[in-house]
């Protein structure tokens, strides 16, 4: 039998303005990670979480992370553990969030002031944080909240993980997870994350799947020191001239990675997964619309998706150590270091990448027959994640999802990558979903960011019945 | 009847204090014609120069030359135009240095106050402008000065230009040569330019030619704004892509330029200019020094040199528009500019070569069938220059060299370019002969930049001596 929603939903509503005033506050604490001066700011904004959650009766904890790795005069902002229920009888799902904030100024072209939350005739609620991700956290929040005074029994236990360095690199936060897998987090039964963006604007989305990536830098090097075009043009070979020749067999105009073995990891489409493409909600006016151009590799909606969610792609990102300033310079630099970077899929393997990438790099140098060297390595690398939207964590999100929205959702793959997806999945060995609460037009990392009312409103009461429905649904 | 110079020469050794105490005064005036807050210190320089040319009895003109292009609120400063001696029995000789200098700060990595001349036990006189152009431009002064109190008769008469905006792209200087060509210099029967350097430390040498440099822009476009590569990596064509891959044809590691056209328009070797590398004073171990590698292209001398100085040459100097910092950015660029340039030699035609350029990169864009567009362009382009070796004016300096040095000098050229000796020679219709003072290690453009004492001095009288050997010097 569906879950009662109606009483919860109706709280939501009477209570949006309330609801809204949360976000504003949070919103007002300007908690931008990546700004040494701005961290009392960050860890005020850890002691609000902390409050409101007390107030509602849940158990926090503020666990400190240490120093920050690259800053050690400075104390990495908490991370706020919570926990909701202690229910035997109930299952226990535990979710993620993140109270920091990228930086904004209003010079930097804001509208309005983007520390405070400003809502407008037409819904939307600028902010910054507002979409990314305080609306969200907050929404957990939020849902226990309205369950509470409309006397619903809460239908889960629920565990929170809200960290506030996720803007600067999540630092220490694998090792927390990690840590407490088998401790605050060892009676998870799923994990939920609302930290990403429907597709589009009018259609919700799961996401069950990133991709990975690998960045490589390739180095050339050659004479001692930057070079005089006019004294040494045409006496030396030059790094430049052997690294232009190198990235250019890495990758066709196509999009076609070149590197023998890459294509041959990728897992194939199966029935089921191709089936999930064919109704998603996407055109190819949307994509012309965010690239500003019509330069894409395909004309299809399908090519498309697959090409940026399932199938590997390479970009070359630029060249360190070359002349790179407007105007001309004369220079031979003497040490070039191009770097590219792979999304990779599943089922490659980030060994065998690597093994593949190295050899075909220094083939095509060897190629060249160049007194010149080369150095090729893998600055960092970063696994693909992918869930099955057929297990019961994601089907009881559809159902939520059919049950606030009325539409079924898309089911969907981001080309990017959250680390910390993986992390989650590895360290508890739960299923993980990606439940969105934000439109792709909200904008996270840049000015005017915002959050429309509908999404955050709709969002509580989805957060709220996918707690309802997963409660229930039964595991296969 | 060869010039009797030994009371000349032995007044110069007399006067080697005085000289350098003159260049010890040039070099503490901070000339620095790239910071406008040093404009005043450039003027003073020029000040400097018309006051001592006065002294030794020379007329003496600043002329002004309008306001600098790029920073209309600064006045350029003048060109020192100056003439000594108007006995029609004489020949006329013209000759150009330049009295600005480059930027130097101690905190730069200098062991000496840049600004202070600083003479060492092993003859090296270290200080900003020294060899770069202050010492050669003194060197005519010192000659003047040095007959004066010899007693013996000035053997040309002198016409001297001096400018202040060398190190800053001579703004001004074009038509003020131009203009001057037919009035102020009307009579120069040759001209001297004493700013460049041997090829070596032991051996002087005269340098009878240049390359152009012709400077390109390739910009491939597609996108609206900088893109991520999770999200639109495998969905857009990139430019950087394409960009790598045109960058990639255009010139082998060899040095070898791919694009048709370009080799077609090289003058044949004659056997008189082949027979000019045979014994000139170079070493491949020298130029591995220079180099800081062994990575030349060519593993003989003459091979080399022809390379540098009579050959074309192609070198991609980098890309503006895409990631060039350390470390890893998983940007798509949205617009990137590729740079590059071909050093240019005689015969090769600015337009023919432009043409050619053009039309190659658009072929091998084509051939990508890349959505992206393709611009190219000439960001500036600067012929060539050679004069024969066998000219009055360059036998004459031979003459000189031989008595000075008691060695006859190599015949060479340079792979870089000083524009103005082109533009002398175009102007006035007349031979145009470099004659360096400083050698290779002064570092010029350096920290610790020097002028030996010894080039210094011997110097002086080599200016001299050709002045004495171009008077006689027969015309062929």
């Amino acid at each position: 039998m569906a879950p009662q929603l109606d009483g919860f939903f109706k709280q939501v509503d009477d209570l949006s303005g309330h609801f809204i005033d949360r976000l504003g506050k949070a919103v007002a604490i300007p908690s931008v990670s990546s700004d040494a001066a701005r961290r009392p700011d960050v860890v005020r904004m850890a002691h609000f979480l902390e409050t409101e959650l007390k107030a509602l009766g849940a158990e926090v904890e503020l666990r400190p992370l240490g120093k920050q790795p690259d800053n050690p005069s400075l104390d990495l902002p908490p991370v706020v553990l919570a926990r909701y229920g202690r229910d035997t009888a109930k299952r226990t799902i535990l979710v993620y969030g993140h109270y920091d904030v990228q930086p904004a100024e209003k010079t930097d072209g804001w509208n309005t002031e983007p520390f405070e939350l400003t809502v407008g005739e037409d819904g939307r609620m600028l902010g910054r944080g507002s979409t990314d991700d305080k609306g969200p956290v907050l929404g957990w929040l939020n849902a226990i909240e309205a369950h509470q005074k409309a006397g619903v029994d809460f239908p889960v236990n629920l565990l929170m993980c809200f960290e506030g360095m996720e803007e600067y690199g999540s630092e220490g936060l694998d090792e927390l997870i990690e840590a407490e897998a088998k401790n605050f987090f060892k009676d998870a039964e799923a994990v939920c994350i609302s930290d990403n963006y429907w597709l589009g604007t009018e259609k919700p989305c799961l996401t069950y799947g990133l991709r990975g990536c690998n960045y490589y830098a390739i180095e050339v090097s050659g004479p001692g020191q930057d070079l005089h075009s006019g004294v040494f043009g045409g006496t030396a070979q030059e790094p430049m001239t052997d690294l232009s020749r190198v990235l250019a067999t890495l990758v066709d105009t196509d999009g076609k990675i070149q590197i023998p073995g890459i294509a041959e990891q990728v897992a194939p489409v199966t029935a089921d997964e191709a089936s999930l493409y064919d109704n998603i909600s996407f055109t190819m006016d949307t994509l012309h619309e965010s690239l500003g151009s019509t330069t894409t590799i395909f004309e299809d909606k399908k090519s498309t998706l697959m090409a940026r969610w399932r199938y590997p792609s390479l970009s070359i990102h630029g060249v360190e150590g070359a002349f790179s300033a407007p105007g001309a310079k004369t220079v031979i630099p003497a040490k070039v270091i191009g770097k590219f970077s792979i999304r990779t899929v599943p089922n490659m393997e980030i060994d065998k990448t690597n093994a593949l990438v190295f050899q075909y790099v220094k083939d095509q140098f060897a190629k060249l027959g160049s007194k010149n060297t080369v150095k090729v390595s893998a600055l960092h690398t970063g696994n693909w994640w992918v869930a099955s939207p057929k297990h019961w964590n994601f089907s009881a999100a559809a159902k939520a999802v059919e049950r606030v929205w009325g539409v079924a959702p898309d089911f969907t793959r981001e080309g990017g990558s959250i680390p910390v997806t993986l992390t989650f999945e590895q360290a508890t060995g739960k299923n993980v979903l990606l439940l969105p609460m934000g439109s792709s037009t909200d904008g996270a990392h840049s000015i005017n960011e915002k959050l429309d009312k509908r999404n955050y409103i709709e969002g509580i009461k989805l957060l709220g019945a996918y707690l309802h429905y997963v409660a229930v649904e039964p595991t296969q």
